[in-house]
């Protein structure tokens, strides 16, 4: 059925030393996916891969990612127009994790409409206050707002 | 019994755009790191926190990750020494995701003796050549041998 099959993992050091692709999806057929700025090497979002995900991430070159939240494949930039092309993809030791080094159309990343997800900072050691954590915004610039950019879609933030 | 409280999290708002931490923990009780150096922005590895590593990274400084394998608490550098100082943390939109960018002594994250975890690459889009994908080697210097590290210690990697 698919035209990019994954190797089997026979061995610790197949897996780790090997150059076949073999990668370890979790109890839910997913792999956390890190995907970077190209260019300036910043931490844009961590989403999830299933086997379709990936194997379509590699055929085309564009980051697809699995929505845990709808449940469902998503080609990221699909309603957004914010399309990630994948410049280098890398599998880790364990191939149990992916890296994304992306160039984006238009800049942006995060649905909340910063340019990434990771836009707040915890104060940590000496800096660290006590008590519970007050973030910091790192960035500030909203491309767009939520409503505006997918009207009529449910947030996919969940509590 | 915990001196750095997490907030309860009660609106998409608060969580998307509010000050207070309030991170979101995974069925296991987990949520995942990335690790990233803090001059070069390569990616070093991705790890999990519980409550308990997340509170201690923040009041020491010093990255604490939840062994998934061990089942363990497990200060980064506990054994091979190669402690990773955290410069900054971040959390994500949603806050079920942290970003560390550190510096390690010895500059070294992967157990396998690579600076990164991610030392091999998927060739995509163009470069793929069709069938099981051949990874191609980014990193080749080993500053060790697993064995000689940690010795009598299982590998932590899972078939």
């Amino acid at each position: 059925m698919s035209s990019t099959p994954f190797a089997a993992r026979h061995s610790v050091e197949q897996v780790e030393e090997g150059t076949e692709l073999a990668p370890r999806f979790d109890e839910h057929g997913l792999i956390p996916a890190v995907t970077t700025d190209f260019a300036s090497g910043e931490l844009l979002m961590v989403g999830y891969m299933n086997a379709e995900a990936l194997r379509l991430t590699i055929e085309t070159g564009q980051a697809h990612y699995f929505s845990r939240s709808r449940q469902a494949l998503w080609r990221k930039g699909e309603t957004s127009g914010l399309v990630q092309h994948v410049r280098e993809l890398l599998i880790d030791d364990d191939q149990d994790c992916v890296w994304l080094r992306v160039e984006i159309d238009g800049g942006v990343s995060c649905h909340v409409g910063y340019r990434s997800c990771f836009y707040r900072r915890v104060p940590v050691g000496k800096a660290h206050a006590g008590g519970t954590p007050r973030l910091e915004f790192t960035l500030t610039d909203k491309a767009f707002e939520f409503e505006d950019m997918y009207p009529g879609q449910p947030n996919p933030t969940k509590l």
